[in-house]
């Protein structure tokens, strides 16, 4: 459960609303939902921030939250973190990691998207009640107050679209999408922003193990065997 | 552009909203903006439900609205329109048309949804800027009254999912999808209740006209030739 | 597991390839992979065509093989089935079972393709690596002898398409796909032809299981709630 | 039409075999197909590798076929292009620039795939007829001889997939894709190895054609309006 970890030290409200950390309420959700899990938590200024070799090959299923420090995020972390998607591992991609260098590098576009935070009424519908993000929570849910990100969304087209949220001004947002990159699954679900207590909702809860759960990989993964003609050499991969 | 054709008959102030019928109304908004194009009308009290064989045959692009007599629209019919689609013509699907034997019948689900008839403000939202049916109208378009929508929406996830809707409740409504069925392709557009001036909105009628231009089947249509041992005679079409 | 049950009892050579019968076999894969999985096995000759009101209800995933005798399902079984199906039952729908009644009424098209029994080598590549279906199978699949399904596959395009095959005489089949209608969860898998012994081919008989897995119905069902003007009682469902 | 030009003057063979340059047998079939559109070629040895900003800004569909030089194209060329495909350019990805560095941004994989040159007969099958990228050709497409490439190919599941082409080999592949990024429409069509006069195949000429008319951004791109707070200054594109 990686997270910034700056708002925390920067804002006392946030401190006080989250005092283990968003990524502790992240990890606290993850916790009480799935058995058998063992869950870490790191941040931005962790050494190697966070994230070095042995941790992240050791991870299943890397949650992402960041906001004002994605600049800092070095590249070669992200190479390596796009690499291990890539490979198999499942990614949950937390509200404003929107614009986090590796959600922008797996998607290919800007993922920019109009926002306000002007404490909105955010209804979170489900639009597919078969899938697994969706299982044990309603539809809508209700956040009373919370930032605005609105349509258009500049992410390519959702491989399942599993909730749709309103907003108090009237705006629409795909805030519950999958995407599959290589061996690796990638879940982006908006609801979570600092100035709100966001991951104390029980429903928000339950959406996020849900999506840790069905983010890890298959074991094992498919294999890709050779057929034929295997001799020319031309497996490649 | 084929209507059910009652409430004008039943509601005078429908009939005043929309003097030519409300198909009327959808064919003025396909001549406006597509040239080139013959466009008949046709109601459910004309002889043959208003679509003899030859002019099902005739007609490259259907448009379908219908509310209150779905049920009378005879299977024989819902039959020779089913193959018509998957032949390769075209069809629009409108508001209330969710329900009518022909998109139940293509979709395979129930195609239920939440409603409320109280004058909710709706917004269209464009949410895939690359798709035809968008091009030329404001991301929203505004309808200060219409019918509420909303979700579960029990479709088939669409193949392109164009416009998302939010209104004054709170809700949200996939209101502009496309599917493709055999050789035909659909579009779904939600706006246009009887009771409400849907049809004469500029956007509105844009969209319509788009998305017959979309509809229309490709010429020639792509066939399906024999490859190998094509005397053994398993082509099946 | 639902088998047709025909091909057993008029050809001996299906009997002694599959002395439990198809749906045996079938019944075999599920319970070798699947533990704390209660399975039955149910034919058409049986009582109520196998498929009772309280059987029907207690049934979490239906698998369907059927070839010769589609016709002689009742259709009011088919309502029924359907019905489970949009109420979140899973439903594999297995070979020549894409001419099945509820598969047509699920898919709303033909559901047509190219044929040819000649025993021709077919190969089941997995073209999604993060699919469960793909699970613990190798790249390709090899099945020395198959009967050849090809394209056009008069189908909706699936939701996740899983395998692609392809045959000794160049055709290409989509053989492994997946839909979601309603609250429920359908895949189809081509392989299994009467004529060889596929349902005893371990890879083939894992993602039989892996299906099943897959199909099951999310516990609870995502419920969907009111909000603000629910007394107004628009909730459709 | 940009060609990376290299194989022209390297292989006499292939000098032979498109005395224009692929790039110059890629024009020929848009403008055999297309009237009313200004066709204009580039190669990577021209200045500023072909592509200086005018040029660019005057593109509406660009085409690219790269190979053996990718390394090549500067990055900050690549940036400019990455911005106009987002803006609403279409881009036409041929064969071995499956590899290019513009296609691995825009798809955020490694887009490895399978390959044998050993002269396969590839048999390119429509898979879904409804598209206009499939306009005019037969299911499949015969070319007699080319390399092969196959499954798996690490590409994000495509928005839609119209070609699967299998291999003498038996391998099979996802030969005609489309995605859509930003306002900005691709499509990866994978015939046209430099060995093989795959750019005079009148099927082929045929594809490229319909992917330059369907990838042509949309007039005027949908615009995307402020509603209700618009003062809140929230409004980001």
């Amino acid at each position: 459960m990686w997270g910034e970890g700056r708002h925390e030290q920067s804002q006392p409200d946030v401190a006080e609303r989250y005092p283990s950390g968003m990524h502790g309420a992240v990890a606290d959700a993850v916790r009480a939902h799935l058995s058998d899990v063992d869950v870490r938590t790191a941040v931005l200024d962790d050494p190697d921030q966070g994230l070095p070799d042995d941790v992240l090959e050791a991870t299943d299923v890397l949650t992402w939250w960041g906001h004002s420090a994605h600049a800092e995020v070095e590249d070669k972390l992200v190479d390596r973190v796009h690499e291990r998607v890539l490979a198999g591992m499942g990614l949950l991609v937390l509200h404003s990691a929107h614009h986090s260098k590796i959600f922008r590098r797996l998607m290919g576009t800007t993922c920019n998207l109009l926002w306000r935070n002007e404490g909105d009424r955010e209804l979170v519908w489900t639009v597919d009640p078969t899938h697994p993000l969706a299982a044990g929570v309603p539809s809508p849910i209700v956040l009373e107050q919370h930032e605005m990100y609105g349509e258009f969304f500049d992410i390519p087209v959702p491989d399942e679209l599993v909730f749709v949220s309103s907003f108090s001004g009237g705006e629409v947002f795909r805030s519950g999408c999958t995407f599959r990159r290589g061996a690796g699954r990638i879940v982006y679900f908006s609801p979570g922003d600092q100035d709100y207590p966001i991951y104390h909702h029980p429903d928000v809860r339950r959406v996020i193990a849900n999506a840790v759960a069905w983010c890890a990989p298959q074991t094992p993964l498919p294999g890709l065997a050779r057929v034929d003609r295997a001799d020319t050499g031309w497996f490649e991969r």
